[in-house]
């Protein structure tokens, strides 16, 4: 299947929701990736049964604080660069790109680094959504070494980072991330299409497009055909009235407060957000968690509001939706449950929170 | 010639004067030199002259906070992984290592290294003294880039930074360093033995030894013996009475007082501190300043102390003498002299601020 202009819109929108609020602006991400495609042709998109077992697979994206994407941009050769350093350091030739997550414009950004190289994305990625820290990807659940992992900047430094430890992958990424001004390119768990096929969340690009097609084919409702298309839960319909964002140590930190108009009049949702929206609280109770995806949409357009962009006076839908079977193992609840965020929280999957009152 | 138990005493005691009170403690890397040679037999330092042309040297040494060194110690295996690094990513075997700079433990960190290796070391480095930053290095006065540039921590996380700019490698370098515990091991401006005949301080090992043996030697008066050697100038005898010493950013910052004694009294001694002494004041008036050398002597033994080991009450030399002549250079003052570390001030020669009066 070819990325062309029309299922990258679709793609954008999609990738917006499955970013929990997280992964960067997707609007940011389809004009760079629209651009690519138009310069250098569409960009395919092919399923890993579709790959030889040793074909190099480049997990790669934008790391920092999303709110630094909204002012330094990308000088559009982090791509090249990145695939000329793997290349070297693996010497044999890479053979796709994937995105490191789904969400926001980092579900977007391996397209726009591979139309100029000509080399196919992958359907498939590392969270089935976004999540803020390297360590919270599916192939550090299936034991993959993060390392070698490779990082750039828009200057043109180049870092190749050796190491067996997830831990210390993030905090030295993130380190220099925030040195070189709180965005860079990384390529990590650099991958073999048979490592690839266990050890990632399959068919999520496709599955971001027809969320985005959902959307966009909703005649009367979208919200509503967006939160039966995910098996979702609306949260709560109302109004942004407090927005407290810090861009720090790499992330964006904060929480915002909804406040409910109409049905949900009275009542208060809190997010509480680390680059992604981690935990919906209303009254003390949760409502949502982590790895539950909580995105906030336009309550006109179903739009999903990225966090760096909640803003006051914002008429906001919240919905929270199951995330991927393997973030609810004992060891994907480890790596990003709401204990790893520092929250004292057992995890509730959704659809317990929401479940209809036994009689 | 080779190395051995003898003349690395003699050699400790000079790297610890020609630190500048930085470079870390010397007797941590004579102990770590010590042990090395005899497991493994003495190390030989070589000229440049004896080296083929394109023999690869590596410039190599510990980069962080000298206070970190007292409590972190190196696993041993650092030397072995940059080399393994630097050799990886050239395609040929290293033929020697060289003191990225030759003050303090870091003239000697190159000799335990080699020793489990079987490389010589090369009789020159990087600085002719220490200093704080990777900037400040003669390859970075003769326009040899800095990169690829390799780091390493004594957990086994390895990092090999391609960059261009001096600049840029020390920020991502420090931050690093900060972030695996203000301590580790460092390799950069990999040269030819070529390039490294014209762009570093040549002799300084044996400098380091002559001046180590002048003090073995000094049958009265070791700071007598050591202030003729170098050319130097008494600025004050007497007795620490404050220390303000931080830790921060991956340097050891702050000042320290020196009140004078017997003919020295009434006079107070202020030295401006980044890892090495940087600055002498003396009511507001400059005595020295980089890249001139300012060493503070055990006034009885004449043993430098580096700046993270002076406290209170020490009865103290401190002596000025001059740099080699590449830091007098515009390049040399840009990189190293007074306002490269922020002070306001002009530099001037150690020699003419200590002329004799015009009658």
């Amino acid at each position: 299947m070819k990325l062309d202009d029309a299922n990258l819109i679709a793609l954008a929108r999609g990738t917006a929701v499955l970013g929990a609020g997280g992964g960067g602006d997707s609007r940011i991400g389809l004009l760079a990736a629209q651009q690519a495609c138009a310069d250098h042709g569409p960009v395919e998109l092919v399923d890993l049964d579709d790959l030889h077992d040793d074909d190099l697979i480049v997990c790669c994206g934008l790391v920092g604080a999303p709110t630094v994407t909204i002012e330094k941009i990308v000088n559009g050769a982090e791509g090249e660069r990145l695939r000329e350093c793997v290349e070297t350091h693996f010497g044999r030739p890479v053979g796709a790109l994937m995105p490191a997550e789904i969400g926001g414009l980092n579900g977007l950004q391996p397209i726009s680094w591979a139309a100029p190289m000509g080399l196919p994305v992958v359907d498939a990625d590392g969270m089935g959504r976004a999540f803020p820290e390297l360590t919270q990807s599916t192939m550090n659940i299936a034991g993959i070494s993060p390392g070698p992992a490779f990082l750039t900047d828009e200057r043109g430094t180049a870092l190749i980072l050796l190491a067996d430890s997830a831990e210390w992958l993030e905090r030295i990424l993130r380190c220099v991330t925030v040195e070189t001004g709180g965005l860079a390119a990384t390529a990590d768990y650099i991958l073999t299409a048979a490592e690839a096929r266990t050890a990632t969340v399959r068919g999520s690009v496709s599955l971001a497009m027809r969320l985005g097609q959902t959307l966009i084919d909703a005649a009367s409702d979208p919200v509503a055909a967006l939160v039966e298309s995910v098996s979702g839960h609306r949260l709560i319909t109302g109004k942004v009235i407090d927005v407290e964002r810090r861009t720090t140590g790499g992330f964006v930190r904060g929480h915002a407060l909804v406040e409910g108009l109409q049905g949900d009049a009275q009542r208060v949702l809190r997010l509480e957000i680390q680059n992604e929206n981690l935990i919906a609280l209303e009254g003390g109770e949760v409502r949502a968690s982590v790895p539950d995806l909580i995105t906030v949409l336009d309550s006109e357009t179903a739009d999903a509001v990225p966090t760096e962009l909640l803003r006051y006076g914002q008429r906001v839908t919240v919905i929270g939706f199951p995330c991927d079977p393997i973030w609810r193992t004992e060891r994907g609840l480890e790596l990003a449950g709401p204990r790893a965020f520092g929250y004292d929280l057992e995890y509730s999957p959704i659809e317990e929170l929401h479940a209809p009152a036994q009689v």
